[in-house]
């Protein structure tokens, strides 16, 4: 994020605040970040925009501090992969003191994570979900679908928490898992044929790559609408599977046209 | 394969043979095949080499035309995604007349398929699994592998069909079914979610826009291998979801680091 609002020219001063300094130092050193500090609240003084992106279970926890040291003007996001835990922190913070909070979700990255692997175009046409509800600030919901429109975003989709939950679980969550299953499967009962693995597998399972902290937290935070887009993924496996085993040719193909029609219809 | 042999000047004629000429056309258009006939025999007669390529679940009786009209060195070989139907056909064949048979699987494609699709550098750098068995003709074993070789592939891997067919269940035949259903249940049961879905998502579900043809016959023509591999993935989904279930976060994250580093050690 850093390294896009600098990119694009969005910022005067962009602040990296973080638990150990020495990990932002990359992106100091690269003129991303114009000073790094492990103080919240010296980092977050004076600043027009937060953005929070740590792992996304600490980001409810999180929001109590930021709220407490942040200005009256002062606009929150984040970039967690889960909102309703996080956006219902913010409501419910918000009763009591200011807190001009609105959730964010770009649909952008990969499985590669740290500095090294940051690109400021990683957002230019991608789609990002902001998850305003009732109590958010009209103020606030503009100048963050404004940041990513600027960052270089093709849409903005507007969801409340818990759709942006569901959604994700189905489009983001369970890939990874699925993803993650295919690698381990395979490893524990078929580990040679790992050997001859061509691009099919290997794009299938890219997402089997990501960051174990990163994927712990997001699958944890997410474990309702997870366990709900686990149940119909089995479901459709078993109906495949099923087709394949009594032999059911017509019943198979039609399945699979239906499946890639689908697919192919993915804007 | 066609239009490979031609770009790296393997063959003095092609002829494509198919049930509908009007099919090849585009090929024999481009250069790729020499001419085009629905006759079997008269494609055949005078071949040094003949290359079976229609969907797997045909090859297996196709051979046995093949078989009655090649000449005695006529070498034949085959892309079928499955191999022990194929070779232990070829070999009971083989026990009453001469055919020179070695069975190939060339790791590489795409969801992909007709000519305008066909490209010439496919195999360079690919791995080629051929399934010679003890009665193979060593010369049949050599010119087929160097086959691929001149074609550009990286690797020559030796699998007895069976193996074959096990670790094609593993690699390919699993994560097809996988990415279909991943695609099916998001599309029955969060259909809306389809609409945000970024690189993650579709790397995930490439190759669930595959021909139906071709992969019911597959799947049907390696149902068993493809039924021990979806219990093994199953069992390895189940494990991951138990854990996230359960919210131990130690056990997902160490069996995501594991599966990260599993995923990250292919070659």
């Amino acid at each position: 994020m850093a390294k896009a609002a600098r990119g694009h020219g969005l910022a005067a001063e962009i602040v990296g605040i973080g638990r150990d300094a020495t990990r932002l130092e990359a992106a100091r050193r690269d003129g991303a970040l114009d000073r790094v500090t492990t103080d919240l609240a010296a980092g977050i003084a004076d600043a027009d925009l937060v953005l929070l992106a740590p792992p996304v279970g600490v980001i409810a926890a999180m929001l109590e501090d930021v709220a407490r040291v942040c200005g009256a003007q002062t606009i929150v996001t984040d970039v967690g992969s889960t909102k309703a835990a996080i956006v219902r922190t913010a409501e419910r913070l918000g009763r009591t003191r200011q807190l001009r909070f609105v959730g964010s979700h770009p649909m952008a990255g990969s499985e590669k994570s740290g500095y090294g692997e940051a690109r400021a175009d990683l957002f230019r046409g991608a789609t990002v979900v902001v998850t305003p509800t009732e109590s958010s600030d009209p103020t606030a919901v503009k100048t963050v679908s404004q940041l990513w429109e600027r960052l270089g975003a093709g849409r903005i989709v507007t969801l409340d928490p818990e759709a942006h939950d569901r959604a994700a679980a189905a489009i983001s969550h369970l890939p990874h898992v699925v993803a993650m299953a295919l690698v381990d499967a395979v490893d524990r009962f078929e580990p040679a044929a790992l050997d001859i693995a061509a691009r099919g597998f290997r794009d299938t399972t890219r997402i089997a790559a990501s960051d174990p902290v990163m994927w712990e937290e997001i699958f944890l935070a997410n474990r309702e609408a997870l366990g709900q887009s686990l149940i119909a993924f089995r479901e459709a496996l078993a109906e495949l599977e099923r087709l394949v085993a009594a032999g059911d040719s017509a019943g198979v193909r039609a399945t699979i046209a239906r499946i890639k029609a689908r697919r192919e219809a993915l804007r």
